[in-house]
């Protein structure tokens, strides 16, 4: 594991690392911002952020104002690159398929399966990783932004007690249901739709056994929002299942990190109380 | 002029405008956000920000984290493109010449005189142009970080009573002692050192008429510190002329938008307290 980024950042530390991941067989990047008791050596609860489609780990570390909040509340914030990389991984010419547009699962059609296993990266590797060589207590929290929105939400689901909190910006939550999730889905995962499901959030819902409550934002304004974002299908889903779902509809703000940077420090307040 | 972009951020609006300035002969681009309070039409004071090589107007409102105290004390935030730009500009292929590095002068030198008129855009046509298109009251501010730092010290100690407070992250104090300088004022103005005097903050403030004080913010880990920035020249200059300078150094800081983010609120704070 290598550091290949340090900015002193409010009195505490953003820092890029590399590292061999066995879990998606090649190199690896996450952004970890380490608040001032961290580099005191204290341990710190850690926020993992999972980015939307087209992003690295470096969009959420530059653009959201995270910093701040995450100094504030002394919370370690970790947030990966959203896909294997480089020349030996498949891709293809689209924005929302292949590198960049990892979707957070683990592939079992060719040619992605080799090296798309975002799922086990996020929800196993990394932690142990970030755990082992950081001053990282065991006490997680995860949010993330439409592609991640919804890695977000299927991973907290999927894995009771594992997260103190969860919350998504503008997530994908159904998408066995939009063109998006569909494409990604199909792909990565084949034709055969039961498959999808423990990647769908809303199918998630229903069976989920711990009631872990979900906070949504979502803005009115967002281009996406009717066609792949869908939160009423979330807001069904929940509603039928007696899943807590508090979901901020805000007017006005669109896909963008300007929502995001808007809103992020209201979502750390959120987690840190969690978290405490 | 034409709105190139809007975003709803912190309750107000992130904007990108493009128009045609006479005083570059050209197209240029701003940022400009605009609070809650003036998108109801109330009259707000501005913040002037000059950003700093290679950059554009995206960089600031992108990076800087801004928009957050400029909601919070109802200012306007307007932030300009660093140079001319497009394929009938003169060029460089360096990073530091040319297309990016303006370097806030009018230029006398060809083939740079013709477009490479900042000074004046930024003096003049812009605040103009936004007091008479935005709801933009007379109250002005100046900022920046880098070569925009020297451009706002610059500016604001050449043009008494025209703003009520300036401030820099990191600014090229001297640029007639350090080598950004030599090579922009040379090729912009030529080899005969006096006229690079108007252009040069640890010169202007031994004749400044007004007051003005500076507040200085300056990383110790910027890594342009001992040969391009040396806040001590400016230091001297102004303990010799009884300038008021406040420089504040921050331990390990670096050059980067990691460190303008950390302390841009507490310039939004000095810089509203001057406009209020």
């Amino acid at each position: 594991m290598e550091r290949i980024e340090r900015h002193v950042s409010h009195g505490g530390s953003q820092e890029v690392w590399k590292h061999t991941s066995t879990s998606v067989g090649g190199e690896m990047k996450f952004g970890i911002y380490l608040p001032e008791a961290a580099l005191r050596g204290q341990k710190c609860p850690v926020l993992y952020w999972l980015s939307g489609l087209t992003c690295t780990e470096q969009n959420f570390i530059t653009k959201a104002g995270a910093q701040r909040y995450a100094a504030e509340h002394g919370v370690i914030v970790v947030a990966p690159d959203t896909s294997p990389r480089g020349s030996e991984v498949a891709d293809s010419p689209d924005y929302d398929l292949g590198q960049g547009a990892g979707f957070y699962v683990n592939a079992t059609r060719e040619p992605w399966a080799k090296h798309f296993r975002m799922y086990d990266y996020v929800v196993s590797e990394l932690p142990a990783l970030v755990e082992a060589h950081f001053p990282a207590s065991d006490a997680r929290s995860i949010s993330g932004h439409s592609m991640g929105g919804h890695g977000a939400l299927v991973i907290a689901l999927r894995n009771p007690g594992r997260y103190r909190s969860v919350s998504a910006f503008s997530p994908i939550v159904a998408p066995s249901q939009v063109p998006w999730g569909e494409k990604a889905l199909g792909a990565y995962l084949g034709d055969e739709r039961d498959a999808w499901k423990q990647y769908d959030a809303v199918e998630l819902v229903g069976s989920a056994s711990e009631k872990l409550p979900l906070l949504v934002e979502q803005g009115g304004g967002d281009e996406f929002l009717a066609q792949q974002l869908r939160p009423e299908l979330l807001q069904q889903a929940c509603a039928k299942a007696g899943h807590p779902l508090q979901l901020k509809l805000r007017d006005g703000y669109d896909h963008s990190y300007y929502f995001i940077a808007s809103f992020i420090g209201e979502h750390f307040a959120y987690h840190a109380k969690a978290l405490a």
